[in-house]
């Protein structure tokens, strides 16, 4: 995104903005996000903030931008160990990258600036796991017509309803989660 | 639960009780479930309310004991159509009857009375439901192994996802994810 006014930006100043922006997010939950804050923690002037985003929607937008992804799983590991892969990047997406005040406030749209700022983010991640499946139906690794968007729905909400039921993850709830994604429920398939 | 004091207790006003906090949840989200807006609402003194409920958790207890379920698909249905039933319910349950400030408010642990209510009251439905899928193993017309809190999570999860990504259910959601309740992503099962 490129600032609103000119003069060259310094790097370091964006890093200490997204990161400080970050640390408000998890601490305090998205309310705790908001330009003033984000300024003070990051030591720079409200100015220098707005000048490289025009509203706390595009602040936000930016921030979760500089989430950084794992890379995804070795093409050649087995089905069980790709699909324990993603519930563990959900988990940590809910519990670690965002938090779960920003998840709720997303959910309840009480805060719908955060709310399109997570989608836009989701959407691209979305689009590299398709890629991923596609690349592993092509291989015969993953069944045909397996659906990155429903598996991802089924991963991040495995996450949220283990959350939702127990308040954490309890030791290994993923198990039989993975089993149903690796082989469903049909007891005579094909 | 028995009445804290004497005197016969009015099972209308019961009725009325739950029925108001019911309302409450829906309109105002959780922080609108309180004995005075209850007893508000339901057109009780405040002592009838706490006559039957010492405190805010009984009540929010009591009146989910009050959701009425709908009953299991019948046993013959296709397993395509009792995933979808199970999805179906997740949404209402979200959607209708708690609503999503309630789901909100547990899921980051700002109404911990509600949360205990709530996970009460999944524990009773989980029961039920692994009852259905036992039955279902029993016949052969579901996999073996197949775990109830699991598929639950699952269902119950992929309608957050789908809310927390779309902000409301897209036409169609539900076709995907059924897919890969039944089918899973093996290739090659069995």
């Amino acid at each position: 995104m490129p600032p609103a006014r000119g003069r060259p930006r310094d790097p370091r100043a964006d890093d200490r903005i997204a990161g400080a922006a970050l640390e408000l997010l998890r601490e305090q939950g998205p309310a705790g996000v908001h330009i003033d804050a984000v300024a003070t923690r990051a030591g720079v002037a409200r100015t220098t903030v707005y000048r490289r985003y025009r509203d706390r929607g595009a602040l936000l937008a930016a921030t979760l931008e500089q989430l950084v992804e794992a890379p995804f799983p070795a093409r050649e590991l087995p089905l069980e160990g790709k699909m324990r892969w993603l519930l563990e990047q959900a988990l940590d997406l809910v519990e670690e990258k965002l938090g779960r005040g920003a998840v709720a406030a997303v959910l309840s749209d009480s805060d719908p600036a955060l709310g399109a700022a997570l989608r836009a983010h989701l959407v691209r991640q979305l689009e590299a796991l398709q890629g991923e499946i596609d690349a592993d139906i092509e291989a015969g690794r993953v069944r045909a017509d397996t659906d990155g968007e429903a598996l991802a729905d089924l991963a991040l909400g495995a996450c949220l309803a283990q959350l939702l039921r127990h308040g954490r993850p309890r030791k290994g709830w993923a198990n039989n989660i993975v089993d149903l994604l690796v082989h469903g429920t049909d007891p005579a398939p094909g």
